[in-house]
């Protein structure tokens, strides 16, 4: 951390150089991929694979998850099922395990694409995440089997998704002590149905405990649950 | 209700009478009494009075309430302590029994004024009102126990009245099958907090079998709540 | 009912069939087909069909229902025609006739599409659907007529779907004493026209009497329609 | 009307004496007092009222309409009861009476102070102003007897104003050919209550033939329907 | 006028026959073709033309006007060549001249559209239509000619179409003293791009005179216009 | 945490109690006093102390102030000096240090209400918090000097207050690893001036590892960040 | 210039006063007062008085000028009539004329509190201010006279102050080719009437070479005008 | 611009002369393609360019691309990479050189549409355009490269183009004093993704001296900066 306070105090060339480094082993480069072209995409990842051996690329199309593909074949190319992120890594890269624990709940089976979105940022940052899909108030008990199951693996940070009156994180809140990343997703209709409805009453939420990030932004949860279960994970290890 | 609907096809004086009576069998005219002045509302209240032997004043202020006891000084006139309702009745006013049973839960003690208003009007159209104060979802076991006595009461129409998130009504209509109507109080601050994070979060509720009035509108919830529960309680008698 | 406040109390495996049976009674699940892979369309029709003998599937598009009609071509797969919406029976499921009778009009024939998601929900939990469509308030006698045949037809709630302005609702809550669930629909253009006008406009509707569900949400107001009129069926033949 | 487009031909001192003349004809200056101090208030009035013998001046408090009254204390000073709108007029003063017909209508006794200024307006641009007050939507059949009386009075232009819901002008404009104009008035609450629900009830009317005006604004409509009814008086006078 | 208001007071089959006189002398049915099947589109048009002799339709796609210009072949089916309106009209039928006159004046060609949709109402409603366009403000000076041309064909209504700020309506009407229906196209771009700033701007309008219709819409305009020319027109004729 | 998640699981009496003593642990009662009478105030206040010994009230007035000190003149009754937060004290309560740490650092001086709001509840959770005033992006440099403090400090969580652009929270955590609360403050003007400008850019941020709480919410802001100190100072002390 | 930017490469105490220094050449400081306890801003304005010479202080209320009269009384407080902008000077300041030319044009008297605010600013950054009231759109030929002193005046920069509809701004561009800064004022009403309509309207301009402020930010235009017009100044003087 | 200003004293045909002369000089015409037909496209394009030598054509499709390239053949046609604007130059064209320089930085990459928009206008308009892209806040050290170029190649006015919760004009702001025209552009997601939260925050800016275009308006931006930078140039020559 002091390295990369640095950065203010000596700015230019070497700044940039601490900064890169600390960015390795703090929040990694994410490349939004929706709106480049192809080139530009491989471009990019070019640059941040030869750096730090590991590119992350979000919200992925076909036309060019093919072209990743055939550019990047002799690396490791995966993608999640549902949110189209990709991850490309060189031979002998090599991911550090933390030791951090994030647990990732959903309301509803709509909202798998930005919790997988988290769930990858959260293990790429070397934590082990754990996910629990459908998970809604509608019946609230339905929630008790999964959010026994994060207390008991010990999450560090819990992720909770969910669209129409995302009413999951206040619920939850109010259960657990555990801090609380809530993710509006957009899966609603009409009136608020763009993951506004979710926005407003995460924010209202009468629950303490939790904060809230943008809509569908699986990835700035994953980072900062991430973040939090780090510290705690470094705690625990130095402790 | 034959009568009603001849409103259409006889119109002027004749039908205001139809009109009028079919009110006085179903909602009640309800004054609003913010914005006029203590004048018009005696004036207003006196033919209403001499028409029907009752009438009902929302949002009456402390001028207003002491006009209207100076005026209505050999009439009953009692007031709510939270909404600031006030009902006047003559002496040889007799209010109906319907058999009507309407239960009205709040998510905190900020929403009294909204219940209360819910439950006189509820009460001057016959019904049974049943108030549950403070069953937030914070803390979702505090539900239980009010929610069960609303079950045992065998309420036919149950009112939630919830700020902030809005999320009660999505948990209750998740856990009883009874016709739920969604009240948002505007008990919030910042992003949403004047009610329409409540609103748009009941409108978008994932559990069905609810449907919403407006912002702070105890009223229109009671008076929609009493038609159904009046509605079951005739057929109840008649059946 | 009784069991289904249960599920508070006694969480995990068994409440979850206590709750299963009291949906089989009270409200169906509906499956939202939009943005669904039709794999995971017949994932989970398959294990609804196979635990209630029917599923129903609202907003289904050509290829899911082809793939639908396919997958279950030894059930019975019916489709509304405006609506899409899709329900699938086994060959011994049974409908339950409540007794409930539920009335559905629309300002313009635009607004069919909610109207039939309505109607078919209603039908599907066992009430008798009447449907007036075109009743608008532009020519406020047209609405005469199927208005008086609701009221002959003794239906026990109302729907009423309008776009636009959305001034249907209030005009016949002004005329009739049946509870009316008014439902904004997104047909109308410019300044508030995907719907927000006409949900603003019931929601501030002067008559009392109706309460509102989300734009363009026919399920939802099939379903508390359903409520209400078995709920007043029940009392009917139990009275 | 040849003079007034002279005036972008023809700028500088002498324009401005034509575009004067121009508008003793057409539309008079009216001073919105709101948030002037009342010296301002008789500096701005004094010139007018010594230009053309007449002065309007809108939302007038208690404290300017002392001082108006003190410094006018040799003319006429005219206050309307609802709407705070004054005129002040020297003795030698005439209005010449145009022949226009100004009808205006509305839903509810609460929109009284915007049906004033229009009829002040209307009045004093020369024509008959025509009020019928409370004659909203939730009970259709009320609006007979007032509309019938209009079509009477042969009214050149209806000027129909609503809060709430707004929409007594669309089932207004449905029923006469008589051109109209809708003014939402901000007589509501909660979600949409400040007018903006009328507004938009308005702007999305079913029926065609109306026009619509800014929330409140009496001195807008009643301008326009003065407007059309004098182009109409001038051709029935002239034809 | 007097058959139109007794549409309220008797009701059924008779009033209707009544009503459709009056709308063939005062606005026409227009059918709004977006989003309707070709096939329900020539069953409502084919009952509208054998009953008045015409149909007017309105944004109109290729594939429907094929198909109307098949099935009306021994009809005459002309389409406006931006607004995509179209007329159909039996050989017998003939439009009546009423003498009005309406002004249509656009800020740019973008407004065109919405300026030919109100064109051919005004048309169809028996007026004369001028249209000038590409007036706008932002070069004040080329503002002058098309008014002027506008005050010497002295017409009785002058509709103002303006995307962008919306500026032109206050200019205009502060110009001439003709009665001015400003109506806010959608051609703008980011912040209040879709028309909600000339709509705002229309209705903030410094300028008195001038009344609103919602966004692009050129028949709302059309038809007031109309009107108002209209009833000039009756006045000139019978004065 | 096993307690807590009982909760779900043994519902009534009992399960409040082991809420109750989760609750001492972890998140305290906060009583907003905003619009409570004080007599309402001093009630739920003697239940909470009487209970826990303590009691924290935040927003409250003169009035208030004066009651709850005469009220609880045998209690230490302390107000912080900008946020008018009061905690009260039984004689023999001890707050129990956790470890945990928390830094504030706000853009402006007009957001030292929010700060203090977020600071006393951090202490009273146990932390140790760490305050920074006036360090907004405006002159990048003045950022430096406070930041350098608070990673001297070790700070677990950082909470970021700011209002306006609501820029700090952005390069903030563009500088650090430390996880960011960051907090919109109202204190702006214009358009988004009351706060929606800073929570939309916060919402937006480039900058990863940091979530949002709701407007001036000091509260929501304060128990997170504690939460997570107390977790990573837990893991420290059990490492 | 070259010392600005040092700022970043230097950051610490020393920089601070390089800033000091660039600040008193460039843009001073402005202490918003609004919300301020008056010993805060007396506290504030001694430091800055001491540091520069000047304070420049805006929204000053009477008790806050009262108490800064009484402080400073061996100053000079100057406060301009409308926009209660307070200049305090110790009496060896002297300011330096720049030879910049800003001019300044509001659309009504309305607006003279924001234009006041935006030329002391102006002035007090060296440039000679040029005003012109109430030159609105509603009669464009008013516009001309003043518009030709401006441009006889040949000023560097023309910030253009409307409220309402916000046209004046357009119609200026269309006019002249001096750098424009537009600044919507909150004088207006209804729909859009804080400045919500005029900041669009500004936004939507289709005259090209104007900018915006936000609104009512007579403070941020005449910043931005008077850096304009001052590299102009410098440029001809250095040219 | 004296001659400028005539065009509102002398209207008609010869005003229209003198503009031209002046917007020759001053601001070219832009052609908006965008919905416009090949065909529209190439007449207006042919008719300025036989007036001017010069056509510029902004938001260039492929097809309307094709069509001009074919048509003008005989000309040159220079397209943009990123923006598709078009310049269509004769043979004899000479672009006048005026010393203005341009500055445009951008926070990212995805922002380089709106900066070469801009630019290719700065350009046209006879100005030297500098630009710089990614410098954004998200890591702060990253500026100051790019920002002392600008510095050190002297440019009138600084153009910054940002998306997201666009912070970076705020912190350029205060760290030069050259005059910034801020850009907010739509590249962002989720609650004010649209460009909203850069637009609110630009104009909610704690940093003094920039000014606002509208959302992606490239254009907007370069013919405000150049007519700044022309304006300084013009002094610097004639000085």
């Amino acid at each position: 951390m002091a390295l990369k306070i640095n950065a203010i105090e000596n700015v230019a060339n070497i700044a940039r150089i601490d900064i890169g480094r600390t960015v390795r082993r703090g929040v990694p480069e994410i490349v939004y991929a929706e709106g480049k072209s192809s080139d530009d995409l491989i471009q990019i990842c070019d640059r941040i694979v030869s750096r730090s051996g590991r590119a992350i690329v979000s919200r992925v199309n076909e036309e060019q998850l093919h072209k990743l593909n055939e550019h990047f074949k002799d690396y490791e190319v995966q993608r999640t099922p549902h949110a189209a992120t990709v991850v490309i890594t060189s031979a002998d890269y090599k991911k550090v395990e933390t030791g951090g624990r994030v647990g990732i709940i959903t309301a509803g089976t709509v909202d798998l694409p930005v919790a997988e979105e988290a769930a990858i940022i959260a293990d790429e940052m070397g934590c082990k995440a754990f996910l629990e899909v459908d998970a809604g108030v509608a019946g609230i008990h339905r929630l008790a089997e999964p959010l026994t199951r994060m207390v008991k693996n010990n999450v560090d940070c819990l992720i909770v998704v969910a669209g129409r009156e995302g009413a999951l994180p206040t619920v939850v809140a109010g259960l657990v002590d555990i801090p609380i990343i809530a993710v509006p997703s957009s899966s609603g209709y009409g009136y608020g149905g763009k993951g506004q409805a979710a926005l407003m009453a995460m924010l209202q939420a009468c629950s303490l405990g939790l904060s809230v990030v943008n809509i569908d932004s699986g990835i700035a949860a994953g980072v900062v649950a991430a973040q939090i279960a780090n510290r705690v994970a470094k705690a625990r290890s130095s402790g």
